[in-house]
């Protein structure tokens, strides 16, 4: 859209990046990269193969079967390019293909056999192929490099790595990744696969049970999880959807234990976990509770209970904000959790001592004291400036992610601007060629505006400057959200002027759009004005952030690098998308005092949890009855005389492990990774043997439900378990 | 109040009665009479002591320690006439004594020594010292007697037991309760003290931690108990408060154990549990579940909803609705629980498989068929016109029971009613000696008057009679709750015909009060016609419940006995407010799947949830001093490296239940009783080993905050624990 676009999608992602996916964790943390294996005695934690059917560079392995699927993961299942996900990472593509007529997002969707399959539109999948050290050659190209001109360097070598292996091959893909920050770049290589297609889909109710109620929650009951497979052409290459394309043949494909697992036993999980936040020092910790963290959760959590009260009047309204809710409430409730965890685990503090710890190591030492004798605070100061209070304008950049007016003027006043540069310097958007695309954007924008939910949402963010002075990053947020005037008066007057505006209808937009950024200046609207000064205050915040960042880069590469000789070890490196493993054990835990979570829950909860009269714990009758007659086919536990429906695990996961296989001693498939408990949201930060849980649905309820709600026995079938 | 004061009262309690106390139960059931603990083996169920030491007809026994102190049970714990009972219990007392410079409640409160004790005023303590058996005099006299006839005369010769007995002797009090209704009648004889005093009273935040959030919940973290001293005459006689009166020494104390109880202990409960339905036929169970809960439950809910909606805006009706709110709350979620367990266990259905297995039995023996064969249908058609859709006017009776305008103008007009009977036959409170208690009770309605209130609360009545058409009683509720209009025009209509009534006023009351019924009729007022219809239907409607209990009356004694003889064994009475004991074991349960609470919890759990921002959780700063310091004293449990604070048994208690002493195999005290949990409110109904916990203060818990909060180290020495 505008020409800050980039800027502030990547200023709002590193907002909250980590928790629009879910999530990895083992004993003694670690999400560990396959150069890593080698360190750790897996053996003795438990495997009973060996590490090289794991990861073998010279060979087939797991991590052949292993495919980054959109932001998740997921798994070959069979010789037939059969994946197994999670039903939340497959959600978008399922609604694509849905139609009033045939929803099978609310029903589920079936494909009575391989010509039935419906494609994923733009769904791609990439599977690792290996990786490469770079680092020399990044560190080389940047040497000497300071402030934000280091950061675009950096960026610009990653790009050219990239680039040229790309290049060097067919259906080749690729990423360099920063390991450890300003000091370990990493190419990894992927095959990518453009031809993926819908096979079997619980109905909502089955795959999303529990809703957002049961969001970061244990224990848990959601059958989160749907069937895929790979299409690529005859010759084997990868190619778009076209019915000449047959079922791609994997390498290698996880065998599915229809048996499962049972507290206590060894399990692990190969996925591509987002982002944690373990290396960083003390001050962004404290930056992270004091500043971030409360501050946007506050904002969301009031945001969420005004458009929950428009809703209930008004199912138009309802319909068009549910998406953004839903957002708001996934990273409310994920930042709620967080700060909980951070305090009980005092994470600052004890961060704080082991940096006190640090010093005095290197101050008892001339040579590392003349090197890094003022590392500490300069890391301090980094983050102070670039941070701190009031230097990231969160209640801004709220406006900009979640209110459509602000979207809509910012189009606007983007295009016009963007009328001044030559066609091939603007932004994508605005070429002439793309005209279309644009009025596209207008008209889905219009279509999802609605005044009064924008205007709720200003007096939200007018309140939260309120609360939180340094959050009123411009004068244009003083003039509606005065600390002088009630909620209901700064909402009234921020719909007062959407009303009055000459840029907030169709044809007042139309009309705009023909003349210049001068002549939507000089129109004095003060919805114009305020989008634009929040704009310009961005771009500084940006410039400002990547400076800092630009200054931070060695540095924190240095605390890495003084840690590790302070600590006589060397670390993970923190999750950044890439490959990783992490172990443990299928474990319960203690959520709050005199309570203990089991690790397993069953059928019989889901069928308790039904009879609420929340709707998020709705069930098809099918569940119901099955559970009366007791019919748990082949996937009875037992000892628990029920289907198992999820499980629980000490492993170190977080967003991007969405849909990871849990494998057992074995190497075999027994559960799908879909979330983390609430308490374990804090693992982004520090991984804790107390609360770090992470929840899988079970193999026996997928198989159960695929059998017994789907009727898909052909797909039990190739899987070999019946 | 209005002459129909008694008849509603009466409906009232028996639609909400249970719950305003708290409650007991052991493994297999059981609230034992007196007279029933030679047929249970307390010995093998692990009872240290011979039952003579718990009750002796012939000579000194734990039961002359207890005491039914106002709706509570409380315990004498030293020979000085010290008694432990329940903070809320007391609750009224402490209030009534605390001034705003000395505001006890909130800060707690220590008697230096006995002469600095303040009169708990109002309050009063039963001993029980005797029992027997009238049921032969009971019978013989209502003998032939039907209907609503039958009911009048054995109220009249429960009366006259009770006033022969009172009569015989100093300090007597007694009553004449109904064991097995239309069956069994045994007089219960007290000795009454009247002179009660405050010792030790914790602060509201210890006391009430946890509040209306923790209400009915478990894991609980409530200090919820008090200490209090009885006082008699020199001579040893009842005397109300004087300083002459002297400490009363009871013939028993009970010996605290100040090492506490662990998982899996013996222990039992003696107490005065208010009321159980276990014996009601399954058609009263289902009016239960069908009718009376869930109708209630909605008509509760949604009035805090919006009496809490007012309140956030004004902070004097906040205060004046505040314990309207919590009584609502407290019974909204009792009944929320008891609707949970009941359709959890299927009660409804079991009781009716019962049912079918005993006319089953009744069918195959000529005799008893002749004499029950339609019992049990006799039964179901007395509860259908008693008690089923419609018959008890609930939304009415809310009102009544919270609505001030409806009992101001229900003053007025009983009060003009009564000018027309002999002073001598009008309800005391309209004899012309009484006139000030009348003035005062204006008063006291008028400054409790927010016209806001109780128009939002007849809002919440009629939307309860758009639910559900059959509560609306009469065609008044109909005028201002008619199905057409919404909620806001219902509030709004009444809050207008409250600025327009006449009466609604100190001046217009007054004004009234000088005329006639006829002139109050003529005013036209629509709420005098509207409280003046509801009245005739409240009496309507008793008279209709007391003719049908008058039928039910036979009926009922008849169904236990045929049960007895169907089941071959004898039951235990219901409930009703007569001394009980109960057993069982220290436990844990599972509330949901996968997930088990521990039956112990501790000092660690009440600082967690302080770092809540629910004001509920707010704890003295002292608390957190104590357990950073981790300053446990003599009453750390060495397991837990903590001090316990509550414990959990799957005893079978109910309200009035509440302050009863819990006592270890030796019958020492080792907790206070208090509350259950939220799924063991089914226990009313029935007791199930899966859910009925009760909850109590840990000793320990208790005499560590006498010690180190309230600094009473002469209680501990009293107590002669150190």
């Amino acid at each position: 859209m505008s020409r800050k676009v980039v800027n502030i999608i990547s200023l709002f992602t590193f907002l909250i990046t980590s928790v629009f996916f879910i999530g990895s964790s083992r004993p003694d943390e670690g999400m560990y990269p396959l150069s890593e294996l080698g360190s750790i005695n897996l053996r003795e934690a438990g495997l009973k193969i060996d590490i090289s059917e794991i990861y073998n560079p010279n060979g087939v392995s797991h991590v052949d079967a292993l495919v980054r699927v959109g932001g998740c993961t997921g798994s070959f299942v069979s010789e037939e390019g059969l994946i197994l996900t999670n039903h939340h990472c497959s959600f978008d593509y399922v609604r694509q293909a849905s139609t009033v007529e045939n929803n099978y997002l609310e029903n589920g969707f079936l494909a009575k056999d391989k010509s039935a399959e419906i494609p994923a539109q733009g769904l791609t999948c990439l599977i690792t192929t290996g990786y490469e050290d770079v680092s020399e050659k990044v560190l080389q190209f940047v040497e000497g490099k300071e402030g934000a001109e280091r950061i675009s360097a950096i960026n610009k070598i990653r790009r050219e790595i990239v680039d040229a292996y790309v290049k060097s091959g067919q259906d080749l893909s690729a990423e360099v990744a920063e390991m450890f920050i300003g000091k370990t770049y990493i190419l990894f290589k992927y095959k990518e696969i453009k031809d993926v297609r819908l096979v079997y889909i619980p109905p909502r109710s089955i795959g999303e049970f529990g809703g957002e109620t049961d969001n970061w929650v244990w224990p848990r009951h959601t059958g989160d999880f749907a069937f895929l497979r790979a299409y690529v052409a005859p010759d084997g290459s990868s190619k778009p959807y076209s019915t000449e394309n047959v079922p791609f043949k994997p390498a290698k494909h996880i065998e599915v234990n229809p048996k499962g697992v049972k507290e206590g036993d060894f399990v692990f999980v190969l996925g591509y976990p987002g982002r944690t936040f373990r290396n960083r020092p003390a001050e962004y910790l404290r930056v992270e509770e004091d500043v971030r963290l409360p501050k946007l959760q506050f904002i969301f959590a009031k945001a969420i209970e005004e458009l929950h009260k428009l809703s209930k009047q008004d199912p138009e309204l309802s319909l068009a904000v549910a998406s953004k809710i839903k957002m708001m409430a996934n990273v409310e409730k994920n930042y709620r959790g967080k700060m909980l965890g951070m305090s009980r685990l005092s994470l600052v503090d004890k961060k704080r001592a082991e940096e006190k710890e640090l010093q005095d190591f290197i101050d008892r030492n001339e040579s590392l004291k003349s090197k890094y004798g003022n590392l500490i605070s300069s890391v301090n100061a980094g983050y102070k400036t670039s941070l701190d209070e009031g230097a990231i304008p969160y209640a801004g950049l709220t406006l900009n992610r979640f209110s459509v007016s602000f979207q809509i003027i910012d189009l606007l006043a983007g295009y016009l601007q963007s009328r001044s540069q030559a066609d091939d310097k603007r932004t994508r958007i605005y070429q002439d060629a793309n005209i279309d695309d644009l009025l596209d954007e207008v008209e889905s924008l219009f279509s999802s505006y609605f005044p009064d939910a924008d205007a709720a949402l200003f007096g939200v963010v007018a309140e939260a400057t309120k609360k939180y002075p340094e959050l009123q990053s411009s004068d244009i947020l003083k003039k509606y959200g005065s600390v002088a005037k009630p909620y209901e008066q700064g909402v009234a007057d921020y719909a007062e002027a959407l009303q009055n505006s000459p840029v907030m209808t169709r044809e007042g937009f139309f009309k705009f759009m023909k003349l210049s950024i001068e002549e939507l200046k000089s129109a004095n609207d003060p919805l114009v004005e305020m989008v634009m000064e929040l704009n310009k205050y961005f771009d500084e915040s940006s410039d400002r952030l990547r400076a800092a960042d630009g200054k931070l880069n060695p540095l924190l590469a240095d605390y890495v690098n003084v840690m590790m000789e302070f600590k006589a070890k060397s670390f993970i490196p923190d999750a950044n998308s890439t490959i990783r493993l992490t172990y443990g054990y299928i474990q319960g835990y203690m959520p709050a005092d005199a309570t203990y979570y089991k690790p397993v829950t069953t059928l019989k909860g889901v069928i308790e949890k039904s009879f609420s009269s929340n709707k998020d714990f709705t069930i098809p009758a099918v569940l119901r009855e099955l559970y009366a007659k007791r019919d748990f086919g082949a996937f009875k536990d037992e000892e628990l005389d029920d289907v198992p429906v999820a499980i629980l695990y000490n492993l170190d996961t977080t967003g991007g492990n969405s849909g990871s296989p849990v494998m057992d001693a074995f190497g075999r498939l027994i559960g799908l990774n879909f979330d983390r408990a609430f308490e374990a949201t804090v693992n982004d930060y520090a991984w804790s043997q107390l609360y770090s849980r992470s929840i899988g649905v079970d193999i026996r309820y997928i198989l159960w439900v695929t059998q017994k709600v789907g009727g898909a026995d052909y797909i039990l079938k190739e899987l070999k378990v019946m």
